[in-house]
């Protein structure tokens, strides 16, 4: 399995991902997303978005804001109960999270018993809250105090009765949001893994209490179905059920999708049964009935919530990792081998789906190459490049997992076709240019199936 | 024109904008956004991705985070210069924006000259700086103070040599950048005109000194060029360029893209001239080189920067007080006038484009409703209504501004054939179901006229 640090090294390299305000040393933790890191995560969210709303006629979209009103985090357990456990060091300054003794990043390791003798003279463990705080308006008085969302999920469930109204759905029925939440993590680390600023994608799907259970296992499977229809390697993915004291206190049931990352099986989303608790909690702060009256059965009742919680650059990096591929590829005719690192993507996530190269820059091979990837672009994202020789270009278009590249050639000048080279097979094909941009969006969209890692020595030329 | 009032009401009304946090009284000009909002704004958005990506090659995009290094605003200027005046009243204990006295919605309005008899007894004014602050970490030192980005400018500018590098692009080329803003606006308001938390699309191109000029009538002939594409009535639409005293610090030249809102006109995005200040400021705060080195001609320079702003929530809302409309249309052989609103969206905007209706929910018409939807919703963005008499199904298309209503009716279930309602014009006209998905997503990409508003009395049935 890929190595984290390459990983890293490629997003940067090819500027997928890389550390934010690096100019100024980075603020710990917090990455910037360059081109084709934007198109990657777009394409990641996209997905997310045909899964919830395209493929099912159940789910509506929200976009809530990100400061909300304190109480909706006095309702949700936030404000009381959203903290870890801190440690100061009487002498060396420094804070720890006590529940994380044993893997401190500090030489001065201290004692996990805290008052043992030892380096570090560690408190008592108090709480800190994970919750970013700030100020609206410029009165700095306790009313005024606001926090940047630690989850998106509260901002749906304060609008449940909102959505009701509008979208004339009932339960079972959901409503999907992607946006940044913010979480104050004394500990973030491992890339995009763990990031203080991070993205979600989470969606609240309202049942019958009666149909929690059915629809929980239902979440379970689409789930972890959408990550191997986009490529992740089965056996790369499992189903791990929270024991009872893992359990968040609203939920009577979690279990996460847990994907084999290079720091070993870690948490890509988890699916929760929240049961009633988020809308009683609202209900009982803000004195709004949060409940759904069905007016057929007479019935009125406070529905159950089934949440599946994805976050969008957990998703792009496992994508990324399971995608990695290095290979030793032969230089056609020359029996030379030569390196290669691929990005097995699915070509639906691709940032970039075909490359246009004229082989030459000369015989009117650019001319034409311009006119292909012209007409190219109007139906998937495309690019130009005549720069180096084109085993060069070959490779650069593999390092951000680009499935087809398009090839003008002498050839193509007189004939009217091309040379498509498909990613992963290396296979090339002559193509005519008519209907060139149909038939690549056509593949983009096609079934397809992840490609086994490094193949044997394949010919690429 | 239609006023403020109609536009909050109908956005309230069909789901696509409300006050946040409503259930627990709201939390000042603050806004969520519903299915049909989420749908319209991502429109927007991807329009605006469409115009910089996809339609030109010299632009790459960037997702830099919110949370950046507190230097970053140091250097920006933001830290020292972000500022809005404030005064208080000795008597009362509010605050005011001390440039913005005349306009208080205050009962109580204050003198306008401080120390002056009257209700209010004003300090002196002092600036309040509009950042959000935080503290990042546990530690609350100086060192972890951070800012919410109050412009993703700044992103922008601090990666450029990394996007520089990677994206093997030279000066004339632009940076991309959609996301959230926010600022401790005083007195925000009008609607989604003016909130704390606001999303931008923003684009910093970087050019030959020598060109600058050039570039910045470019960019402003294309920004006002994109909003008149997407149905903005061109005398709706002006520029104003800036006086030399409303420059902001950093300008030569900024002209405003002004649009002519309900409150009157207004800013709707502004192109500015911002020279090299910003890669100078933060080369001198950083100590890195932030400059181009054309090899062809062996020139060193810092590029300027032509900058088109613009906010993505008001962009929205200029689309739909653009589109709004309401008009008397008779009811088909009954001589009857009635109401309807409607909203006059370019198709490309439009939150659904197709909405499937069977006339009657029998004699197989919503078995074939329903096939006829599922074809549609792969091509395009549908909707399934079999809810209520097919008149009120009509109005509720309107209000949301889908372009083509597809009825089904006994002829349907006979002939293969269904019937489409052109939203504008209310032409009805009959389509064979077959093709009928590619025929819709050709006509919703279409080149399209912006409609008259409020035509003499049409025939609907």
């Amino acid at each position: 399995m890929v190595t984290m640090d390459k990983i890293v090294s490629l997003c940067k390299r090819r500027g997928f991902i890389f550390p934010s305000s690096e100019i100024y040393g980075g603020v710990g933790s917090t990455y910037d997303y360059g081109h084709y890191g934007v198109l990657l995560k777009t394409n990641v969210k996209n997905e997310w978005w045909r899964a919830m709303l395209n493929e099912r006629e159940d789910i509506v979209a929200l976009d809530s804001a990100i400061l909300q009103h304190p109480k909706v985090w006095e309702a949700s357990g936030h404000l009381a109960g959203f903290t870890d456990p801190l440690v100061d060091c009487r002498t060396c300054g420094q804070r720890f999270r006590a529940d994380h003794l044993a893997d401190l990043p500090c030489g001065r390791k201290p004692s996990k018993h805290p008052g043992e003798t030892s380096e570090c003279d560690l408190t008592e463990a108090r709480d800190f809250n994970l919750m970013f705080e700030t100020t609206i308006g410029p009165v700095k008085e306790s009313g005024s105090v606001a926090y940047l969302r630690p989850e998106t999920a509260q901002g749906i469930f304060v609008n449940f009765k909102n959505v009701l109204q509008f979208s004339r759905k009932k339960p079972p029925f959901g409503i999907a949001q992607v946006g940044k939440s913010f979480r104050n993590e004394i500990t973030p680390g491992n890339f995009i893994f763990r990031t203080r600023e991070f993205e979600q994608m989470e969606m609240e799907f309202f049942v019958p209490p009666s149909e929690a259970q059915q629809w929980f296992e239902h979440w379970l499977g689409e789930r972890e179905r959408w990550y191997e229809e986009l490529g992740i390697r089965p056996d790369h993915l499992r189903l791990r059920a929270h024991e009872q004291d893992e359990l968040s206190h609203y939920s009577s049931a979690t279990s996460d999708v847990e994907y084999l990352f290079p720091i070993g099986w870690s948490e890509l989303e988890g699916i929760a049964n929240r049961g009633d608790f988020d809308l009683k909690q609202h209900a009982e702060h803000s004195g709004e009935k949060l409940e759904y009256f069905d007016q057929a059965s007479g019935e009125r009742y406070v529905p159950h919530v089934i949440e599946p919680a994805a976050g969008a650059d957990r998703a792009t990096l496992a994508f990324l990792v399971d995608a990695y591929d290095e290979e030793t590829v032969e230089r056609e005719g020359t029996g030379a081998g030569e390196q290669r690192t691929v990005l097995r993507l699915h070509p639906r996530l691709a940032p970039v789906k075909a490359a246009v190269l004229p082989l030459v820059k000369k015989d009117g091979q650019p001319e034409l190459a311009r006119e292909v990837y012209r007409e190219l672009r109007k139906a998937v994202q495309a690019e130009y490049d005549d720069g180096g020789a084109i085993g060069k270009r070959y490779r650069r278009q593999d390092e951000i997992g680009t499935p087809f590249c398009v090839t003008i050639d002498h050839e193509s000048v007189e004939q009217n076709t091309v040379t498509v080279r498909e990613r992963d097979s290396l296979v090339q094909e002559r193509l005519p240019i008519e209907g060139l941009a149909e038939e690549l969006a056509r593949r983009v969209q096609a079934p397809w199936s992840t490609p086994k890692l490094a193949p044997t020595p394949a010919t690429d030329g």
